[in-house]
């Protein structure tokens, strides 16, 4: 088992500046703390609560910021797409590209991705059962995509509420992909504010904890200079000052739990 | 309040002879009761479990066949749009467009489906609380478009399982839109069999007259003449010559419903 | 199929003189709607949020009201037991004893009215699927008992809310027992207000519309003169100058649904 | 804050030597590691899915049992109580007294529990926000003890399955009183099985340690020599051969985590 890596940085391109900023800080963390580290940043928020709530730059400039990060600070990058037409340019500057929860199950899009031969990271809708991963990677290997991740973000709990079944990573990790998990959206309270989606950031290092010591893959985080003005899903961003102990935590934990013998309780 | 109406059809244009055939028999038994109707069938099913699913005819073939019976059954048309680029072209042969559940809260395919000009039929996803569908109503209304409906097709309860929140349909109804129910959906059991959904179709007759007990604006219904050989969705398809006797206890529910002098208990 | 029989009455035993003023007005509206009642109403509230808060007369003082009802009306009793000693003295007064929805699986008190020979009325805890009740209908048989009758009453959906989950009425059907609802109930939100459920009774007539739609034995209702001023589960509590056109309503339901033709959609 | 407690033994007295037998290995294995250690035996399953199943040999020979293990091996005790009156007998030999959690909002047992001032663990319902909490800690203080444990075990989700919010963890640490985790009620799949629960026994290291994680007092655990012959919930049971490596890596996780220093990211 390899030790934890991380998909870190932050929900949206607010600005060239911001995300120059945030990636600077997470290169320099990982690399103290020795976490392979790969910079995360959407170019558009496809499915806003509003109309009106704020987007990000686009395709074209998201890319032209993201490309600059990489080549500034030699990481790899990962984003999500939305459409099938965006999975080709994406695939070119980006390593990881991201097929998002609402759409995991839209296959124009899985086949689109999978044809861009990047490895590609599917996040677990909230309605389904983790057993049910298993059609979206059969999805992508008859693709001809084999480079699969998957990532947990929490089930669907009642309304405006998520919850995140620990027992999940084991069921999904038979399927022998490494699976990640989002602690930041695992936070989430959709529909918890009048506007947008509310969130638990306070309880950040407390689930993302439980998560990895399930023995997984890494993490998926979001963080945020200021989570109070962010521009998307603040309410659980980890304040960007705080990075370095939580990161801490999580590499402590993985390493322990990596390092038990394996224990057969059936 | 006006009687209920019926989006009734097939899941999938499984052939051109077979939508005609099915057409028929829902234009004859409506006609009888005196049930207002639109047909409906997929054009494209986006978001089987596998990749090696029947999908539908596609886009071109599926309008056709629709216009066909739009002109042979002089009947209004209502489908489903998976991408922005499809919204234009349906509008121009179907009366109402459908927004699917699991793209409910994407903006771009909303906006699309807003500037046609076309009713749009929303179905609440399976992770929304009523209460969050305003924010869906809002975003068409700021794209310009008010001519909408919402749609009741259950919610995640645990895993493989749907509820229908019968409390959502008052709620709903208060936000000025007429409310459907897609008994068949709501039927479904997600990831219920080995590669695709199981459902409850035995019971589609008593689910059915619970949401019009709601005294809402209609039904939504799915029916083929051999459920057991349907290439989609069989498990809760209703069986097409149970369409009148079904179709006759859900006007008699309807119109007793509305009968009703208005009740106030708050 | 037998018309809808109502249980109707209040939450707790609040006072002599209310008791007999709530009795007398469901006799009088159940008389002239031709509908066949049962009292109900509890000596004692076991399982309050606080304390302090209202457990009513308890068991003996409890017992003199209703039989004072019973005699007054020349009405059926029903009422809740709590511990396998109250079974035997309440089974002398009242002719339906029911079983509370937490308590449903404590074997001793399920053994302990079961031997009364009273009619058991079982609460579907919150926590059980409709399947299971066949466990506890089976538990009062082995005990000698086969005067049963199965309640619904809502499951957990997520925190602090409960869904009724309409197909669970015909599951429960099939296994050879009547089946109540208690919409009353149903409308809790446990735990939503400071020290106390909060409830929805502004929709108890669309709930209960629903319910009835399934075709089943009947009703369990609360009213209270003062819903805002009653002193457990006000805020489900109909009005009771509501009872007469809400009961109206349910009958006309229930005559209508028990009129069709059986259908066969399997 | 203090290591890592553990109440640990078995789910029935099934026999006077298998319990000697039990306790004796948990208490070399508790020895050797240094963890804190309490004996856990149930003398009644007051709740079983069927009147035919095994519920133990009763209180009065369940408490000779329990206070034999206690002056052989000289641990403290905690067993649960399911009526009033068998709060005084068991609080004279136990040490801590367990609330079950179908019961856990009875007055009645709650008062009668508190009275005898014993410790009590308080079991949280899988119908209970862990918010909830407040009102049963509550109940306990005014009823005049105030020495109380919470202990998590699953809340439901859906039918037939329960899962286990992580966030709950800290919620109710914040009510200032220890918090245990079940992790092998936790396990369980109500209904699961034609006349019992099923349970997921293989994954008890890996909730376990999501639990841990989260910084808590301690872990409730059940084993037994041979789980599939076990008289109650064997599908959750520690194989008893098992239980020193787990419980390395429990006692692992729980002192990296309580190492960590404080880390505020609200």
């Amino acid at each position: 088992e390899m030790p934890m890596v991380l998909f870190g940085g932050m929900n949206v391109l607010e600005s060239r500046d911001l995300a120059m900023q945030i990636a600077e800080h997470y290169v320099e963390v990982t690399r103290r703390l020795n976490i392979p580290y790969v910079f995360k940043a959407s170019f558009d928020k496809a499915n806003r609560s509003s109309l009106t709530s704020f987007r990000g730059p686009g395709l074209d400039e998201g890319l032209k910021i993201l490309q600059e990060i990489k080549e500034t600070f030699q990481v790899p990058l990962i984003t999500d797409v939305h459409e099938p037409y965006q999975a080709a340019p994406v695939a070119e500057v980006c390593d990881i590209i991201q097929l998002p929860a609402f759409l995991s199950r839209q296959t124009d899009l899985v086949q689109a991705m999978a044809k861009t031969g990047a490895v590609i990271n599917i996040k677990k809708a909230q309605f389904l059962a983790p057993q049910e991963m298993k059609h979206i990677l059969k999805k992508c290997e008859e693709a001809g995509n084999s480079k699969l991740i998957l990532c947990e973000r929490g089930s669907s709990f009642g309304y405006n509420n998520l919850v995140v079944d620990m027992l999940g990573f084991s069921i999904m990790k038979e399927m022998g992909y490494p699976v990640m998990f989002d602690a930041t959206h695992a936070l989430q309270m959709p529909g918890g504010r009048s506007d947008s989606a509310d969130g638990r950031r306070a309880l950040v290092a407390q689930l993302s904890r439980a998560g990895l010591a399930q023995g997984i893959a890494g993490l998926f985080l979001e963080a945020h200079p200021d989570p109070t003005q962010a521009k998307c899903d603040g309410p659980c961003a980890l304040p960007l000052d705080k990075l370095e102990p939580y990161l801490a935590q999580m590499k402590a934990v993985d390493e322990l739990v990596k390092s038990f013998p394996p224990l057969i309780t059936e």
